[in-house]
């Protein structure tokens, strides 16, 4: 067996008390033993983080650092009611679905009872990723067709069937030959997209993105799969933090529902009231807009691995007559649904919704402002606390300002603030912080920004460009008290 | 949202204290609002389990279950040093992999340790399903070949990808095609099998069960789709509680590796010590036998979902190389790691292993002693605490029992004893209990076992069979004190 230091004998060799070795030979043993293609973030210097609570992280030197980034800790890290509500219930029971158990009706009562109708049955699992790929298998077996209709730069999860329908991740994969049952319809992104506003002023954007669907409809017909969904984020996050225009799940709806396919918005990322002024994204193109199954995840557990997916009662009727029993080991257990519980009361007790919507709007209308002063930012979009702010080296051939996003994202680091980039050309800040942070974080994240941005305006973009390392001064002279970044992150 | 009854409320209503709604609103509100997809065991009167605490469980009435069947709760239910550290860790940081902590490392150091070289290098994953899945796209990046051999009957998780390589799923569902990258070999079942112990006295069955494999990889080759993995379990639970003969998986491997594809071991459920003599199934047909992948899942986190991937550092490479990311937004966070190494901790610490051998043994003992006095045990097989005890209405022909199988599960759950059957024809009375069973356990289950296969002897099996509710009266009467099944269960 391996022979490890226990935290006594840690404290010995001046280890912080939450450590177990120190940081160099955690990077060493990760290196050694951990998959290289689990990449860190901030890869040059990456963080070593022991604690965290609400909005902030901490390193192994005590160092608070101001989370823009973890949306999974939807009600902030550590939440003292989730946290309470797992360990009461994992004292008692924690056994699968294949036995009664009220905690797993009642979190359907209340996910079901979120939604619109006629989305009222689920079925429970423990990652994105595995909803995504039910959801695929719900969409097969219902409409008996093959082909599936997903977006450009669109990241549905880790697994086989899900990289097959992720541009976003395919594109990477060396030789990776498109699956022909995949169809990919444009971003519905009209600042840099196929259809931009600024080409198409006062035209029904959706309806325009969505003609492009229905072609594909009509290809995939035409090819013998036939559709059997489009798949797409209600928002668009990896592929750039996209907003869609008004009538484009609409339209893409309609055309879908022609071709006899479903359709099934993901929300694993959006879901859970982050948008605001809803619950799920999807609602904010209109009550009428009801998806035929959605998948949710990430935020409904706060970190613990509980996701699910919500359909009709004519495709799970669909799926039961196929005649193959569904059985997830972990799905659905008492631990997983006591905790989804927990979040959703947290959600409800501390209206955060109405949180989400408040800070959202004033963290947009600030960045907005900053676009007034910094050329580089060439949009800025989002809603409530999905916020993307676009960097460009020029506005008008909006050159992705790729090598500068990545300068920020370091200079943040160093002044305490995590934040990462996205879309195909990482060029695009995207904040997706847990729900519980403030207007005076948005104050100090934006502080920093604009600093950190003249300093780009004066020219300060090291080349190359990559992450800038902390200095080890800042390394080791940091602290809860006294570090001069505190104000910053704790602000 | 959804009003819902308070503990409190539930009180005043006569419930039990760990309710929130009588068992009937339990099995109303699951119907409505669960896909029926996923099946409750028992399914004409299912249980309504409230509480769990080593090898017991309790439903809402307080009656306790002696359970031979959840290998998810490896160490024992609920046991206190698992949940005493998931508790801490939930309450001080739950994030990520993309930063650094102590606990990812030193389970990978720890998992590591446990595997022969050059078994060395890790992905933490949610479930056993993710685990496999993961384990299908190393091996075809790494072998650039497309085709999977697997064994029938066998079954490896419910994602897309892993119901294409699962007869043991497929074959049920309604015009499944069997997809061109799928070969299937045969079970080395030398009981029921393609070659049978007794038609081929004194034969190397593991050579003879292998030149099928040999066969297949030789299709797959000339097919052109090239073998890009071997993968079966190193037991074949589902498929029946398969002992594959000695020297099977030598020239498995072997013929697999000439081939160019490598060699897979699910240990999903039978890993962790549940064999007793070794850590990991695959090494009961000797130390020479390396698998290049290993998946495991279900007892790594005693019900937290944490799973895993180990390999080689030659196929984690080539998956490096390939140039895509891997992110799994819980594998391997702070909590399901520290879960891992608790269990870990446990079995070493109750020196668990030999605990497993021991009952194992003595179990297995006392089976071969009912099978001599029951026609109806036609074969009694099994390593450690998996254990199978196959039902035939005639040890010539071994037609399948099923029918008294389903009787038997019924009159044990009856007598407070949790048992499954298993198999393609549902007759293998399966064994898989928490590794704190114990021999005391064991004398239970073989007492009552022999009650009820006396009661079949004498003719009992009611026509048609299915499985027999338990009486009113019991459901109405019993409790923790003084229910006469209560010796039959805690004893």
């Amino acid at each position: 067996m391996a022979s490890h230091k226990s935290p006594a004998s840690s404290a010995k060799q001046g280890l912080a008390p939450l450590e177990h070795m120190s940081k160099s030979d955690t990077i060493l043993l990760r290196k050694r033993l951990v998959g290289e293609s689990c990449k860190l973030f901030f890869r040059s210097d990456p963080l070593k983080i022991v604690r965290a609570e609400a909005q902030y992280m901490y390193d192994e030197q005590g160092r608070a650092y101001l989370d823009c980034i973890n949306n999974v800790s939807h009600v902030g890290h550590c939440q003292p009611d989730v946290v309470a509500a797992a360990s009461r219930q994992l004292a008692v029971l924690n056994t699968n679905n294949r036995f009664l158990h009220d905690n797993l009706v009642l979190c359907a009562q209340r996910i079901t009872d979120l939604m619109p109708e006629p989305l009222s049955v689920c079925f429970f699992v423990n990652s994105g990723s595995e909803a995504n790929d039910l959801a695929l298998r719900l969409a097969r077996t219902h409409t008996k067709h093959r082909d599936v209709i997903t977006l450009d730069d669109a990241y549905h999860g880790h697994l086989s069937s899900l990289i097959e329908i992720s541009p976003y991740k395919f594109k990477n994969i060396q030789n990776h030959k498109q699956a022909d049952w995949v169809h990919v319809a444009p971003v519905p992104d009209v600042y840099r997209g196929k259809y931009r506003e600024c080409d198409h002023p006062g035209e029904d954007m959706g309806a325009l993105y969505a003609e492009d669907v229905r072609r594909l409809c009509e290809k995939s017909t035409a090819g013998g799969g036939g559709v059997a969904c489009y798949i797409a984020e209600s928002l668009q996050s990896c592929g750039g933090q996209i907003i869609p225009p008004p009538n484009y799940l609409r339209e893409v709806f309609r055309h879908v529902r022609e071709a006899g396919g479903v359709c099934i918005c993901d929300e694993v990322q959006v879901g859970f009231g982050r948008v605001g002024s809803h619950w799920w994204a999807f609602q904010l193109q209109g009550d009428d807009i009801v998806p035929d199954i959605v998948t949710m995840g990430k935020p409904m557990g706060n970190g613990y691995p509980v996701a699910a997916v919500v359909t009709t009662r004519a495709v799970a009727d669909s799926f039961r007559a196929a005649g193959v029993e569904y059985f997830n080991t972990y799905g659905g257990n008492p631990v997983s649904c006591a905790v989804a519980n927990a979040v959703l009361q947290v959600i409800e007790d501390q209206n955060l919704l109405q949180h989400a919507k408040e800070v959202g709007d004033y963290l947009l209308a600030r960045c907005r402002e900053l676009q007034a002063r910094h050329s580089l930012i060439g949009d800025v979009r989002g809603v409530g606390l999905f916020v993307g702010i676009e960097l460009v080296t020029d506005r008008v051939t909006k050159q992705p300002a790729t090598a500068e996003a990545q300068h920020v994202l370091s200079r943040m680091k160093d002044e305490s603030i995590l934040l990462s980039s996205d879309g195909p050309d990482r060029n695009i800040l995207k904040l997706k912080p847990p729900m519980v942070f403030s207007k005076q974080n948005a104050d100090t994240f934006m502080a920093v920004l604009d600093q950190v941005l003249e300093e780009l305006d004066d020219g300060d973009l090291p080349d190359p460009v990559p992450e800038q390392p902390v200095s080890q001064t800042n390394g080791k002279t940091n602290g809860v008290n006294g570090h001069r970044r505190k104000s910053a992150a704790e602000a």
